[in-house]
């Protein structure tokens, strides 16, 4: 669990796209940042109060957050400089970064003098069961791809604040490096041990009341062939009753490898409703979550409407839409 | 790779189903093991010259293989003196503990100074790309069980043995700490991080000549929510152009998860070639392999006339029968 509030580092991110965890914790989580920390050459910006670390602590900030990536792999004197305060004036650190805060030697050395925590959410925390795929009571959720990258957490979360709207009981259940900064716990199923990915599934989103639903971040498409198995391991440890197809349509090959098609959404909807159901009979999808970003709005709602006539299921952009229409068609 | 030949150690194993390491190997590798080393009160016999760890080392043995089960977690005081021994005779360890050899710092110690290895099979060794899914030439066969521990390894071991009798070309490639030990070779995929799975099963499996078959070790089962994501980074990384479908007819429910039924050989045959033609089209099942020791000859016999019969499929023990009937139905 990491901290809240918190002071988002942006660092010198070179655009606003570099800046996505910082712009997804925005999004999602208002309340949990208070301000953001910029350094010169900075071309991202949050709309948050400009702080320092000292101003940000002084403010009630729990843990500064790396929303941004950072180049070439490493953390430069200048990111270095600002950490170290950070550790300083009080502030835990938490980032996704390939290279990790634990393995910076004087990172790592200030923070234990002084009982601070770095979490690096690339790794898991803790130990996990092997799944022991018995039903639990609550209802859950799980977004499907026709491949990686393709609007999965996005739909989860517009689903999950729908819900809350609404005055429905639902978590958000983080399974990646970014949902988990977004919402201060998860665990990063590509990092967990092949025998453990499904017990680690069923521990994120244990038994709860029947009428709760957890929102699990969909990772992967079980039609990827270089994740397909954390994907399988998603599908049989969340046991969703329900599943949401989500698509890319401009997209020209699987993300990564180039000449491979991705499956149509018809696949994917055989397929994910016959793997769900051995574990849990009632599974199905409810709907289609298409991301249109790279189309224009007249070819996107054509888009839309077809898919929607096509499969039979409410078919929507929750950028553009909003999610009330997936939320109305879970069972 | 783990040197060969092996000095088997079967410590003071209180029957021959705690030495099934052991026994896997003098089975398959009957060329690997030159000698067995026993302890008061071993009741497993292999039927190899018995030796000293110096004996052996004298007759060429470069590995001292634990064959056995240890009890209780621990490697006991009597098993750490003939393994310290053998670190001074010139010998590396090889194991599949749940403790590891690593984790006894005498051993680990010992070990350093003098130069050897310690082999802990249930880790992986090196590090795995993320999987291309791209089509590599050579033929692969997976064995795809209806549950865990059915007869994957043993069949693929089977199929092997057959192949290579007739001339043809093949290698069985281990997956599992047992597979690992008994070729000296292989991945121990259970314990590969997630991301990694397929990747690693893409590395195992190399590129071969267009008439080698790789008689990929089968790891769980896609119907077994413990381990489905595991089998399917299999299928995916592995591409398997024939699939061997395993069942064990007597088990009433699946491995570990009572109350949960195994799925019928039908329904794993209509999976298995969906998920495999996501990656390879032409991928298919051509046989059946039953596991029929808890039967009767005539039962048996009367099982597999019915399931070859039902399935339209060659169905063999390959314990009682061989595996003759699997390697003509190569493609």
């Amino acid at each position: 669990m990491i901290e809240q509030p918190y002071l988002l580092f942006l660092g010198d991110a070179p655009d606003a796209l570099a800046a996505k965890v910082a712009q997804g914790i925005r999004d999602w989580r208002p309340d949990a940042a208070i301000g953001q920390l910029r350094l010169p050459g900075c071309n991202a910006d949050m709309g948050l109060p400009e702080m320092g670390v000292a101003e940000a602590a002084a403010a009630g900030a729990k843990t500064l957050v790396i929303g941004v990536a950072n180049r070439g792999g490493v953390i430069s004197p200048a990111w270095k400089t600002v950490l170290m305060e950070a550790l300083d004036a009080g502030l835990d650190l938490a980032a996704g970064l390939h290279n990790l805060l634990r393995d910076e030697a004087d990172l790592a050395g200030r923070a234990a003098d002084l009982g601070r925590n770095l979490h690096d959410v690339r790794l898991p925390v803790g130990r996990f069961p092997i799944a022991t795929g018995e039903k639990r009571p609550g209802k859950r959720l799980l977004p499907m791809g026709t491949d990686c990258s393709c609007g999965k957490m996005y739909t989860a979360l517009a689903i999950e604040r729908e819900m809350l709207a609404r005055g429905m009981k639902a978590s958000f259940r983080a399974t990646g490096q970014t949902g988990i900064l977004i919402t201060g716990s998860g665990i990063p199923l590509d990092a967990v041990v092949a025998d453990f990915m499904a017990g680690a599934v069923e521990q994120l989103s244990p038994a709860a009341d029947e009428d709760h639903w957890d929102l699990i971040e969909g990772q992967g498409s079980l039609y990827h062939p270089s994740f397909s198995g954390v994907t399988m391991a998603l599908v049989h440890g969340g046991q969703p009753d329900a599943m949401v197809l989500c698509h890319e349509p401009t997209r020209e090959h699987m993300r990564g490898l180039p000449g491979r098609p991705l499956p149509s959404l018809e696949a994917l909807r055989e397929t994910a409703e016959h793997v769900a159901r051995m574990v849990n009979p009632q599974a199905r999808c409810i709907g289609v979550s298409v991301n249109t970003a790279r189309m224009g709005e007249a070819e996107a709602l054509d888009y839309l409407a077809a898919t929607e006539k096509r499969l039979g299921l409410p078919t929507v952009d929750p950028f553009r839409q909003g999610a009330g229409r997936l939320v109305e068609a879970l069972p």
